[in-house]
C-alpha cells in the first residue's frame, strides 16, 4: 500500500551518516525520497545534488525526481515568519504530486489579503486548503468559514509569552469551524501529506 | 478615591444572609450596589425589588438607582452561549454610568455581520470595544484589526475538548494585535468597569 | 458558499426554547439541520418527529430529509466507551450525504479485527478513513500506517486516571504517521463533515 | 483606521535583510515606525541613525520623527530587572504621542515608594497606568486598588522556580482588583499601544 | 517524639463507622484528636459531644480537652469566602496550645485594615503570623514585607476562571519576600501546626 | 540486601572529580560499578579502560567485569532515534547478568516487524518485554496487547510539537494493556535492572 | 496467547446490559471473568451470585471459580483512603493465580510499621511488591529501596489540593529507586496483572 | 522593621555594574549583603574580598561581618547534585545569624544515615530543620515524621524526565506530614531566612 506517499526519513535525531546511508538505499528503489527535520540539510544537498534534482529547505529535502503534479492545493500563511513550515508544506505537496498555490503573510489583520487568496484558489478549484499560523491562529477558522473544502491547520510556534509555542494549536482545536483539522505544532508535512492525497484522489 | 467604581461584593462564596446584610449596610452610604456571582441573585431581587430598582442576572445584579450615562461602549460577543458574560457586561456599565452597544452571536464565522457592529458603534462614537468570546476567541483579534481604539477582550468558559475553558484566553493573550489588553476567564465585570472608565473619563 | 455543509447548531450552553426556535427557523429555508451537544436531544426528537424525519442521538441529531448519499467514508472505533462519538460520526456522515462503513470495538490489542476492518473499507474504495479511539488512542496511527488514504484521529474522552480526558490526542497529535490529522476531543461532527467533504468532491 | 497606531514590525523571526527592507519600505509612507522583538536592534540603529532619529532598545526601536505627545500615563516597575519591558513601554508611549511618567524599582516591599509614584502620576493627571511587574506580580494588584483608572498590568517573565515565567500572569488574573486588564507575559508594547489610546483620546 | 503534635485523623476518604472507630481508639490514650476534611463533621459532634468537649468546623473537628495556651499566632485572611479555612487554623492552633489572634476579611484593597491587624499582632508579640488568601494572594508577600517574623502563607482555592484553584499558591511560592514559607492549598492545618511549634517553643 | 543490583552512580550533577572518585571507591569492594547519564562518559572510558572492562554509552557506563548471564530479556525499540536509551537497557541488563535480545527500528508502521522481534524472543523463552518507543508511544500498548509477559514501557523524549517530551509517557500511562508497566521518560536504566531481576529470578 | 490472563471488562463507560450481556458470553468460553470500574459492580453480583462464585468490589469484580494460587505477592498501602485500589489489586492476583499477602495503612510516616511488612514478605518469598499509595506517594522510592525485588508503584488519586489527583504518580515517576516500576493513577488492576505474571513464571 | 533579615539583593537580571553599584551604597549602612543568584558572583568575591569578609558561592554570597551566631538549624540534603543549594542554606544561615548542622547525601535510600543527622540535630537542640532535595522529595516528608519541629521542605531542580524540575516541589506540598512548610523551586535563601529566624527568636 502507501502507493501515493513517498518514503519519508525522520532527520531529526540521526546522524549525518545515518541519514546518507538510508537515503541511498532507498533511492535505490524508489524514485524520490523526503527527509523531514534534518539538522544536516545543506549537506544532504551538497552530497545528492550532482546526481539527483534535490528541492532542499530547513524542515523538508526531496531528492528525487518530481512525480507530475495532478491537482491543486491552497497554502496560505499568516506571516513571514511561518515561512520555514509554509515552505515545507510546498516541497511536499510537490514530492507527493500535487500543484501547491502559496500566499504568504495574509494574517487577520488583513482580511481583504486574505480574501484575495482564497478567491484565488477557488478559481483554480482547489481540492483542499492549507492554513499556516501561529501566534493566536485565528486565520485558521477564519479561512475555514469561507471555503466549502477540506481545511487543515499547521500551527506553528511562532510567538512567545504565555503558552507561547502552543496557543495556535490550543485555538484551531478549540474552534468551531466543521471543516478544519488541524495536525501537530509545525506539522507542514503531515498537512501536505493529507492534503495531497485529498487533491490526487479527486 | 475610587470615585467611579461603584460599591462591589463578590457573591460567589457568600451565604444569603451574608449577602443581604452586606449589601444593605453598603447601600445606607452608596446609591447603588454590584453584587458578582452570587448564587441567590434571585432572592437578591425578591428581597430588594420593593425598595430599589434592581437589575439582576446569572452573572451580576445592580441594587440601586442608574447613575446618568456619559459616553458608550461597543459589546460584541461571538455567540447565544456567550449571553450570560455579555448580559454581565451590559450590567455592570450601566451601573458605572455608560451607555452600552450590544451586539451579540457575531462569531467570525459571519464577518459581514461583525462589520455591521463595529460600524454601529464607531458612528456612535464609543470609546472602547469588549470582545465577549469562548472557543478559540478569534473574534477578539479580528475585532481588534478593525478599530484604533482600546479592544478589551473578555474570554469565555464556553466550548468542549481539549483545554475547553482555557482556550479563548490562550488565544486572546497570544494575538498580535497591539490595542487589546485581556481579563480573566468570565471576567465580564472587570471588562466592563476599566471600558467604563475608559468612555467616563474622556 | 458552504454548499455542501448542512446548518449546524451548537446546542451545548442554550436552552430548549433557543434550541427549537432556531431550529425551526432553520427548516424554513434548509432541506435539514444539525444540532449537536443538545441536553435536549430527545426534547428535540419528541417536538419534530411528526413533521420531519429525525436521525437522533446523545451528541447530534439531525432533523430533516437526509441527501441521497455519494461516497464512502471508513468508520473504526477502539471500544464500546467510544460509542456516542462514533454514532456521531454516522448521523453527521449521513447528513452530508455521505455512506458510513462502521466496525466498532476494534482496539489494537485485535490487530486483526482492525485489519478486516480496513480491508472491507479498502474494497468497497473508501475515500478517506476515521478513526475514533480514547484511552492512548494507538488506534489512529496503527490504522494511519496501514492505508494511503486521509486518515481523521478523533481523540474521546474516555479513559481513566493521567491526563485521561487528553491522552489519546497527545498521542494523536504526537504521531509520525504523515497522512493522519486530528480534531478536537470527542469532536465527530468535525472529523464527520471534513471526511464526508473529500467524499463528495472526489 | 487605525490612525493613531504607528506601523509596527514584529522582528523576532524575521532576518537582518528582511527587516531592513520592510522598513524602508514602511518609512516611505509612514512618519515612524516601531521594530519590536527584533534580535537585530542593534543593527537597524546602525543603520538609519545617519538619516532618520532612532530610539532603539533591547525589546523595541523606533525609527522616525516621534509625534508632538499630548496626555499622559503613568509607568510603575517592580523591580529592575523589569528594566527592558519597562523601557519598551516607555519607548512606545512615545512613538504612538504620549508622554510617560516612569517610575522602577517599587515592589509591593516599599509600600511608601508605591504610594509616591501614584500621587506624582495622579497630580498630573494621568489618564491609565501600566504596571510591570514580575515574580508574583503582586504590584498590578496593589496599585488598582488605590487609583480609580485603568491599569494595564504586563506580567514580565522575571523570576525563577515554579512556573517562573508564568506567576505574574496567573496572579494579575487572578486579582479582584476592578480596574486591572492584563496583556501578554513580556507584553509592553500592547499595553503602551492601548494606555497611549486612552490617554490621546481623553 | 511528635509531643508538641495532637493525634491527626485524615477524614477525607473515610467512612463514619471508620472515623469514629479510629477517633475512639485514640481518645483513649491520648487528650485530645484532630479530625481534619471528614464529611461527617456534624455527626462526629453529635456522637462525642456528651462526653468530650468538641470544636468543629468543616475543614478541622477538635475532640477533647484543649491544653492551656502558650504563645500567640497571628491569623490574617483576605476575604469572606477565605473563613473554612482561616476557622480551621484556629481550631488547629488552639488544639496543639497556642493563642490565635484572628483578623478576616483584610485584602490589599485595604492596605490600612491590613496594617491594623499587623499592629495588633506585633504589639501582642506573635511568634508567626499565618496568611490565609485565594485569588491572586498577593495579601501574603505583602504582610511578609511588613513584619521580621516567620509568615506562612495558605493558598485558598477561592476564586474563578484560570488556574482559579492554583493561583494564589503559584503568586506565593513566586514571591520574594524572603521569610515566607507555603503549605498545600487549602492547608489550614499544616500552617497551624507549624506556626504552634514555632510559638510554642520560643 | 539489593544483592542482585549492581552500584549505580548518578553521574548528571556530579564533576569528573567527584564521579572519578566515586567510582574508584566503589570498585574496591564492588565486581561492577553503573554510572548513568554522566556528561564525562568519554573521560570515564579513558580513565579506568586500561584497568577494567569498560561498556560505555552516552546513557550509561559500566565499569568492572560483567557477571555471567543468566535468563533472557527482549528489548525492542520503535526508531533509531531511540537508540541511545535502547543502548542503555542492553548495557544495564549486562551489567545486571541478563542476556538481551535487542531489536530495533520496529515501530508500529511495520507491524510484520513487530512480530518478528516478538517471536524471536517468545522462542527464545524471554523472561519480560521492553519496549523503548517515543513520539505516540503506540508500540509499547501494540506488543503488550501480543505476548502474556510482564512488559516494561521506557517512553522516551523524541519527538516534536505537542507535549513533545511527555507524548510518548502519556499515552503508555493511559493504555488499557494490563500487563504494562512504565518508567520515568528516558529511564532506560531502571526498566533494565526490573526486567533482569525478574529474568534472574525465575 | 495471554493464557495467563484471565478476560477483562472494562466496565466503565457500559450499561449495566451491555456488561451482563458480554460477562454472560464470556462465561460460556472462560472459568472467569474480571469486570473493572464498573457502576454495577453490585448489580453484577447479585446477578451472577447464584451461579458462580463472585469477589466483588467497588474497583474489580471477579465472576468465575479462582484459580489455584502458585507464587506470592506483598501489596502494601500507605492509608485507608487507599483502600478500594489495594482491594483491587488483592481481587486481581486471585484472579490470575496468586497469593496476595496484604498489609495497609503502612505510610512513611510509621517506618517500623513498613519494615515489619516487607520483613514479612521477604520471609514468605514474595516475588514481586506492590505499592499503593496517594498524596505525595514516598512510600513507594521508600519500600524500593529496602527490597531488591521488583516494585511495582500505584499512584492513588487520594490527596487534596496541588495536583491532588497526580503528586504520587509525578512523584514515583521521578524517583531514583532503579527497582521501581509504575502504572497509571488507581491502575490497580495493571499492578496485579503485571505482578502475577511475575510472581507465576518464577 | 526586618531588624532580623540582612539587606538581600536578588542578583540574576543584574548587571555586574548594578550589583557592585548597589551593594557597595548598602555596605555603607549595614553590616552585610548578600547577593542571590548574582550570575558575577567570582567578579563579586574579587571586587570585594580586601576590604571585606566574603562567604561567596554560586547561589549566595554574603559580603561583610558575620553576626555571632544564636542558635542551630540543621540542613539535610538529599544528594550530592543539590550541594548548591544546601550551601545557600549554609550561607544564608550564617548571614541572618545562626549556626548551621549540615549534613548531605541522606537521600532516603539510606534510612540508617537519615537517622543519624537527626539525631545529631536533635542532640544539639536545633529549631528547625531544612530538607534540601529533588527527584521525588520524599526525603522531605520522611524527616519530618521523625521529628516534632518545624521543617522546611526546599524542594530542587535536580533530576530528568517527567515534570524534571516540579516533582520535588509538587510531592512536598502533597505530603500529609503536619509539620512542614515549603518555599519556591531551589529557594534556598527563602529556607534558611524563615529557619533562621526561627531558631533567633526562641
Ligand atoms: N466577579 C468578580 N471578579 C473579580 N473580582 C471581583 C468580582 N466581584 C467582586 N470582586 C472584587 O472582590 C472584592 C470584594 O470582595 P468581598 O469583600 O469578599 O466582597 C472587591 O475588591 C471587588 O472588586
Ligand atoms: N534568591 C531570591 N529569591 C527570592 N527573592 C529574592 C532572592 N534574592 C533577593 N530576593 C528579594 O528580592 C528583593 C530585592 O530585589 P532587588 O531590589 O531587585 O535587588 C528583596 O525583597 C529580596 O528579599
Ligand atoms: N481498569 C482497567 N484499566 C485499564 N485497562 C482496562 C481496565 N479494565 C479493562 N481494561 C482493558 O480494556 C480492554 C477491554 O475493553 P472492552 O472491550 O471495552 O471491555 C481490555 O484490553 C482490558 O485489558
Ligand atoms: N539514571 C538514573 N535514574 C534514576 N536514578 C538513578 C539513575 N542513576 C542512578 N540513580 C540512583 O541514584 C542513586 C545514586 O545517587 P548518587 O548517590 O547521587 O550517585 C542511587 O539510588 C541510584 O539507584
Ligand atoms: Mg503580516
Ligand atoms: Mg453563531
Ligand atoms: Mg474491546
Ligand atoms: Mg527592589
Ligand atoms: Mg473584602
Ligand atoms: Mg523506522
Ligand atoms: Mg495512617
Ligand atoms: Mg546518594
Amino acid at each position: 500500500m502507501r502507493t501515493n506517499i513517498p518514503e519519508i526519513i525522520y532527520g531529526e535525531y540521526k546522524t549525518l551518516e545515518q541519514t546518507l546511508e538510508l537515503t541511498t538505499k532507498l533511492l535505490d528503489k524508489h524514485p524520490r525520497v523526503v527527509v523531514s527535520r534534518s539538522p544536516f540539510y545543506k549537506e544532504l544537498n551538497e552530497h545528492f545534488k550532482d546526481n539527483f534534482p534535490v528541492l532542499w529547505s530547513v524542515n523538508a529535502t526531496v531528492i528525487g525526481e518530481m512525480p507530475q503534479p495532478k491537482g491543486k492545493v491552497l497554502v496560505i500563511s499568516a506571516g513571514s515568519a511561518d515561512h520555514p513550515v509554509t515552505y515545507e508544506c510546498e516541497v511536499v505537496l510537490r514530492a507527493v504530486g500535487v500543484e501547491p498555490m502559496v500566499f504568504e503573510d495574509r494574517g487577520i489583520a488583513h482580511p481583504t489579503r486574505v480574501l484575495e487568496a482564497i478567491k484565488a484558489g477557488v478559481e483554480q478549484d482547489v481540492a483542499a486548503v492549507i492554513v499556516v499560523a501561529g501566534m493566536e491562529g485565528a486565520l485558521a477558522p477564519f479561512v475555514s468559514s469561507l471555503v466549502a473544502l477540506p481545511v487543515i491547520g499547521v500551527p506553528t510556534s511562532v510567538g512567545y509569552g504565555f503558552r507561547a509555542k502552543e496557543a495556535a494549536l490550543t485555538s484551531m482545536l478549540a474552534s468551531c469551524a466543521p471543516n478544519l483539522t488541524v495536525v501537530n505544532i509545525d506539522g507542514g508535512l503531515r498537512a501536505a501529506v493529507v492534503a495531497a492525497l485529498i487533491a490526487k484522489n479527486r
